[in-house]
């Protein structure tokens, strides 16, 4: 691996993903933010924070709120640089990565990374809130997004899956393996819902066929936080700072019709491809992934997309994989002997998908991973090498960031 | 000045500030982008960009959009990184600060920057929708943003103008200096309406005592874009790049019931503190400036936050100023022989303020003035440093910028 790192996490900290009536933002940012700073090692203070980078969906709709670098200054007690991003889904994926271009800048030694959504309030409306990440014909035609991806998960058991009922079993075991991972992932949405099985996906309620609800990633609360510092520096505040070896962002066409084709994210494939290629890694270098899985088919279409399995094979890899591991602690893909673990906290899918909380849950998983510091759901195999898959809408937008422990 | 800029500007492109009730987001945000290629002196082609930074406000609640970059990808024909911003009325100057970190990072040889706002058809609610700039609680207690600025008027007479008539004169005779810049600004949403007296303003409809219709921006649709660079390269595209010395983004408590003083923007205060410091300069050395007049008040801020007059002081001399040179070109204000010019195509109250461009338009307009391209508006005098001053709801945020022409 080059040994040319962008940036560094020396902290992080998290709220519970669930329905948090009680909250507002501000709220679940500053307990996050501040879990983030005092699990910094050797200790670092408000104070040093240089900037705030932020990010976030559906804020101004659900909770009536703008401009929130000067929200945030107010309840940090700074008036330092602050910059929020929205880009839907991709909302903290798309902050991680402007925090990275900030960093490079020279800047700041030290910053605060946060993605945040508040959405229950708004259960009710915000099946249409969430189409201002699709095109608005799209939203005129009628389509919500378990529709979008309706369409492209019929594509691809309709081009790959033939009739093989192996194919609609693989999408289903993706929402079960993701939730047998967040049983001991204290901060999990759906923690204490124990094993979904297989049978119970495919037998949950139909969203938009040949969804089900228990294919779909749910209406959550909460935020995630990072503290990061220049490469260079983290050694001063921690001896195992996690390393973000690339950091990669690639945009695509907003709407599902104009694109060539809709059973693969052209995004993802093209931010994979360059995040490999800054690292001089291949895919088969990385030990564990936090992928996208706001509908099942995202995650298998990552398993394709970054290269792990080959176009239209994911689904049958999935279902062998399944079939050797279901039962093991994590449940990994494999691939010639070779295991990828993906989602080990439980995904969107089951750890919660608060909007533009998700890319920064991401890499708040892969660091605690990486620094052996997920307790009683820590994976049992040593790991040093961690994806993090971030997309918004249906592919408009998609980020990937290479995390390392160890580099030389 | 010292010779150290963060980027350069290379070309810019706007569209007319006005009711565009038959155009969208994308089609003003590319007829601005086209421009701004167009505009650059050497050329350079859609394929040579980048990244795309972009900055809005109310897009979701106005055009029922998000996902920029996605929505962007597909009309630029590009899969490049892009970075959606938003801060308020400042959405448009943080969006400039955030390409300013994308240059210094290293990454992008050629960048494009854009702010748009698309407002008109959302006449009837969008009183309600700016509120998002401010803290819940002054939505809840019933203000509006003229309510706001009302109150910081208020206070900044009371305790500076006393009874003096000339404080409120002069409040007015800043409306009448815009409209005045304005009219030969092709531009500008207001360039047919003529000259506005300082007797039309004192006795326009009163909005929120003692906040009249004349002392406030208007609800416009528009975009602005720019080319920029890193510095080193600029002169590859342009003889007469135009040198960004100092990006500077300062953060503030979004509520005005919790600041020290509401006489006063502090974030503006700190910003400009920065900036000078960072090139070297004095308030003195600056030739020219766009400031953030979305109610006139807050110009008169300006002159006090930047230093260029003391605390309490800048009305007397507005209203010097004015008399001084009323008929004039343009109408600069004066310090012991020193003219400093402000909002040459109008400010926000007469060029326009579609929010999210505003921080765009404000560069766009140096650059211009600082090319000696502002046609028949060109200064008459020789200029050679500008700088740009955009706020975020009454002060959580300000950005500044220092533009130049010649650096050694």
């Amino acid at each position: 691996m080059k040994m040319n790192p962008c940036a560094a996490i020396i902290g992080a900290g998290r709220t519970r993903f669930t329905e948090h009536w009680e909250e507002d933002p501000k709220t679940m940012i500053g307990l996050a933010g501040m879990k983030a700073l005092e699990s910094v090692d050797k200790g670092i203070r408000r104070k040093d924070i240089e900037a705030g980078y932020f990010g976030s969906f559906l804020y101004q709709v659900t909770n009536k709120i703008g401009l929130v670098p000067g929200y945030m200054s107010r309840e940090l007690g700074l008036n330092v640089p602050m910059i929020n991003t929205e880009a839907a889904c991709a909302s903290g994926g798309l902050a991680l990565h402007n925090a990275c271009l900030g960093i490079e800048s020279g800047r700041y030694d030290a910053i605060l990374v946060a993605g945040f959504e508040k959405m229950s309030d708004r259960q009710d409306k915000i099946i249409d809130d969430l189409m201002f990440a699709a095109d608005p014909h799209e939203f005129e035609a009628g389509y919500n997004f378990p529709g979008l991806y309706a369409t492209m998960m019929t594509r691809y058991m309709y081009e790959f899956g033939k009739d093989d009922p192996k194919c609609a079993e693989a999408l289903a075991q993706i929402s079960s393996k993701n939730h047998h991972h967040c049983i001991k992932n204290k901060y999990a949405q759906f923690k204490d819902k124990g094993e979904i099985s297989v049978e119970d996906v495919l037998n949950s309620r139909m969203i938009a066929n040949p969804i089900r609800i228990l294919h779909s990633s749910p209406i959550s609360d909460g935020a995630v936080a990072l503290i990061m510092t220049k490469p260079e520096i983290a050694k001063k505040y921690t001896d195992t700072p996690i390393y973000i070896m690339s950091s990669q962002e690639v945009t695509d066409h907003v709407s599902l019709y104009t694109r060539n084709k809709i059973t693969s994210v052209m995004a993802t494939r093209l931010a994979v491809k360059q995040a490999l290629k800054e690292t001089g890694l291949t895919i088969d270098d990385i030990d564990i992934a936090e992928a996208h899985d706001c509908f099942s088919i995202e995650e298998a279409f990552f398993l394709e997309d970054s290269g792990f399995y080959g176009e239209g094979e994911a689904w049958k890899n999935i279902h062998e994989s399944y079939e050797s591991f279901k039962g093991s602690g994590h449940i990994p893909y494999i691939k010639n002997g070779k295991e990828l673990t993906v989602n080990l906290g439980g995904g969107l899918k089951a750890d919660g998908h608060p909007v533009g909380a998700t890319g920064i849950r991401q890499p708040y998983e892969s660091f605690k991973q990486l620094r052996k510091e997920a307790k009683e759901n820590q994976i049992d195999r040593e790991v040093n090498t961690a994806m993090c898959h971030n997309v918004g809408g249906t592919g408009g937008i998609a980020t990937v960031h290479i995390l390392a422990r160890d580099v030389q």
